[in-house]
């Protein structure tokens, strides 16, 4: 099986986007990638971050293009380009106007995380004290995103916020990008029962390769993530589970730093050193090497299909409309 | 002639919206609307304009819709409904960003007039000293408007600035709500070269008949209005002109007054007392008399199809690709 045989999709990348970065993703065959563009940010500064998206659209037209739906994908991947689907890692951007949803939504963005790390308007991240659960302006929200068609994703919120956007929300929600805890205590990993729980309603699990959630850490290989990846498969079936690795390509330590901090700026949530991606998977580029992988590894070719890309795909239609 | 049987599209109308103005839509019978959604405002305020506009949307789907497309106008029409063109009467919601533009044609606005009354960044309104003409910024934003496909509007403009952009847009332009001047000597009114210009270069007519812009004022009928029409037909041929009627349905002294100062608050520009629409024609509803009063007037049946509405289409085809 070749790269070119399979739609790979990519749950998570939050890299320092350039010109090198979407021509890494081509190499690595890339049908679609969800791409942060928000995550401290509040509205204004989340559109003028999508502007400069549409610039990057005009620039690369050789290499990436904007997708709204799984059809845009499949055109995509058709054409040799990869879809770019805009997601937010936090609805900071929502600020208190619901309207402001489907601002958004017209201006390209599929999917969005409904905390980052700490407390916003609707729900609790994973790194608050308390969890607090879903607001009722969040119940508002995920209403709306319901309606306008935006995936909540919910990687980095509590577990009780968590649950209640997966018993509210209408639409099948995900964890685009987490590891399985049993694996590797960590607040930002989820135990068995929560993957067991988001997926028995519907929902979606990424697995991310984001080396302070893997147990070796910095000394994985493409098999650990492989492995990390199979452990939520045999939890979670192989039609509700996809890969969101977590790319942060060409980011640097200030980049860190501002993800670290609450806000941006405020008080430190935790301290990642420097980070060293599975070999074998090391950047973007080398994407052809997990199917690779997962062969080895004895997977059937359905489920290494599946796995890459085409269960990302089904649920992003249920939830898109298209 | 019915007017079930007329596409007719309102190139411009400024109304305080609302479920009663839109059911006068339908008693209208349009299919579509040019419906102001900036004046004076910036980037945030529009977009919580049209925010809003969303929300009238998902209420009143009964009578309206947003259209992107001239088919989605004919698809409007076919189910009952008025098809809404979000436009600006200003570009101070694009602020200095050129991003922005396709931001906002994403979430629906589809024509935007350089410069209400005074300069800005791009352009110069009809009410400013002196007309600079448009500026280097200007260009590009006009560049980005055609490209995009926002329709470039001058009726507020500056004669300089409307020449300028007439000269630089590869796509039709217009003026979507004037008198000609022959009729009315008026600063907000075009003279017969003017309305040749733009005409000669691709560009388009909508006529108002805001009662100040008109000879006889508060006390012009609807074939008054029939007439003034028919003077910038004479000049610029039956398949460039259309309707554009600055209706104020249900504005207030206040929303007057903010239009009348530069800014909103600023420098009183031009004072308009209490505004009588031509008899026949008083509210939206009304607007089945006008191919009546056409027919009375010895037009065509081709004149009045293509001056009610078809000539609009033609020309946001053009602009908007679709």
């Amino acid at each position: 099986m070749s790269v070119q045989d399979l739609v790979i999709v990519d749950g998570l990348i939050i890299s320092n986007f350039s010109r090198a970065v979407f021509e890494d993703m081509r190499k690595g065959g890339l049908a679609a990638a969800n791409c942060t563009c928000c995550v401290w940010e509040n509205f204004e500064e989340t559109m003028r971050n999508i502007a400069r998206w549409n610039r990057f659209f005009k620039d690369n037209t050789d290499l990436i293009t904007p997708v709204r739906t799984t059809a845009d994908v499949m055109a995509a991947k058709k054409a040799g380009k990869t879809g770019i689907i805009l997601g937010f890692q936090n609805i900071s951007a929502f600020e208190d106007q619901i309207g402001y949803v489907k601002l958004f939504k017209d201006c390209g963005v599929g999917i969005a995380q409904m905390a980052y790390n700490t407390q916003n308007f609707c729900a609790t991240g994973c790194y608050e004290s308390v969890d607090r659960g879903l607001s009722d302006f969040g119940h508002e929200i995920v209403a709306e995103m319901n309606r306008v068609g935006i995936m909540c994703d919910l990687s980095h919120v509590g577990s009780k916020s968590s649950n209640d956007v997966i018993l509210a929300s209408k639409k099948p929600v995900c964890y685009s990008h987490i590891c399985p805890s049993a694996l590797k205590k960590h607040p930002r990993n989820k135990s068995d029962e929560e993957i067991k729980f988001i997926v028995d309603r519907g929902g979606f699990v990424g697995v991310t390769m984001f080396p302070p959630f893997l147990a070796k850490g910095n000394n994985s290989t493409i098999e650990d993530y492989v492995a990390t990846i199979d452990h939520v498969v045999n939890i979670a079936g192989e039609e509700a589970v996809g890969v969101g690795t977590d790319f942060t390509q060409d980011q640097d330590k200030a980049f860190f730093d501002w993800l670290c901090h609450d806000k941006g700026y405020a008080r430190k949530l935790v301290d990642f050193q420097e980070v060293v991606n599975p070999a074998g998977i090391r950047k973007i580029g080398d994407f052809g090497n997990l199917p690779v992988a997962m062969e080895k590894a004895g997977w059937s070719e359905r489920k290494i299909r599946r796995v890459m890309g085409e269960n990302w795909l089904r649920v992003l239609k249920e939830v898109w409309g298209a």
